[in-house]
This record gives structure tokens, C-alpha cells and sequence, in this order.
């Protein structure tokens, strides 16, 4: 207990939250649901048309797993869980727009969405 | 440009945010210069036991290089852009404290930080 006070341990649930979020695909995914809940999975795929069929079937997979999203009769849905993580994507969002340039993102696609 | 309006690509601002973020250790390390600006690496080093210095030198290299740490005779400290991610790591706390228990987290360590 000696050095407590100035201790500092990797907090699980918040190292949890950032692997699940810092897993390529899942933050735009949740973002799409979050424009408009309750999508079938064809149109998901049309709207990100660079992610494969498989992979967003995977990543939504694991997003139900996770308990983020849910599927009924079809139709996958943001459940409370996922609906509160709204606020970590706009914070996120207006941090990288305020502080990150294209240029150190080294990527070549397409920025629309930012 | 015809499906435009229903399509999301990823944004590479988005993603590169969540790929500094969701590394291991470096929301800690984020955290820990938010509590206290400005410190030795030894200190730092004192403050999170479970990190090995190796680790924990190499974390700060990458913060410094992508312009979050700053280091000034052999203090480290947050620039702005790294002060900036108060709010997210704020709001992925309050959602990972509210929203992810323990048991799914399935870690073994210590919870004091959360």
C-alpha cells in the first residue's frame, strides 16, 4: 500500500473498450448504424462498399457478441450499449479532425466520411 | 457519385486515431501525463509497475513521434494535441465503466484505475 496513492494499473475495461474499438471497421460500422438503426445486412455492405462481405458479417458478429449490436428478424440494430458509444465517436471524431492531418494518416482512400 | 449519399468510407483520420489509442498502454500513459504534466521517466516508470521500461520507452517514442508527448531536458510532458485526448479517454471511460463488467473483461489484474 506504500506507493498506492501515485500507482497507476491497466484499468480492463477501459483497455477492453479501446480493443474493440481500435479493431479496423468496427468504429464505421457502428457509425452507419448510428445514422439510421435497424439495417439489413445488404444494405450495410452497399454503404461501405470497400469492406468485403465477410468481413463486416465477421466484425458484426463480434459486435453481437459483444453485446454493441443485435439481430432481429434480420435486421441488425445498435442496442443501448452500442447507442452509448456515440459520445466516444464524436469525441474521437473531433479530436482527429482538430489535431490529425491527412498527410500523417499515410492513407490513400478516400476522405468523405471524415 | 449516384450512390454517394448512402456511402461511408472509412475515415483515415477516424481510423488513425483509434490505432494510437488502442495500442496497450498508451491511453495509461495519456492518463497518467493528465494527472500530472510533466515527468521524469523514472517516475512514470514507478507509477505504472506493470510496464516494463523497455515498454514503456518505446510507447513514449511512439507518442513523441506522432506529436502527443514531449520530452524537454528529460521531462515528459503532453502537448496540446496530447491534452486533447482528455475528453476521449474521458468518455470511453464512462462508457466502459458503464456498459463492460468485469467478468467480460477477463482479465485477472487489478481493477484499481478504472
Amino acid at each position: 500500500m506504500e506507493t498506492k496513492e501515485t500507482t497507476y494499473t491497466l484499468c480492463p475495461k477501459f483497455e477492453k473498450a479501446f480493443s474493440i474499438l481500435g479493431k479496423k471497421w468496427n468504429g464505421l460500422i457502428i457509425d452507419v448504424l448510428l445514422q439510421e438503426n435497424e439495417q439489413r445486412f445488404v444494405d450495410m455492405a452497399h454503404k461501405i462498399p470497400m469492406l468485403s462481405d465477410r468481413v463486416l458479417a465477421e466484425r458484426l458478429k463480434e459486435l453481437e457478441k459483444e453485446g454493441i449490436v443485435s439481430k432481429t428478424d434480420g435486421l441488425y440494430q445498435l442496442t443501448d450499449k452500442g447507442i452509448g458509444l456515440k459520445e466516444v465517436l464524436n469525441s474521437v471524431r473531433h479530436w482527429s479532425q482538430d489535431w490529425l492531418t491527412e498527410k500523417e494518416c499515410n492513407f490513400s482512400r478516400s476522405t468523405d466520411s471524415c
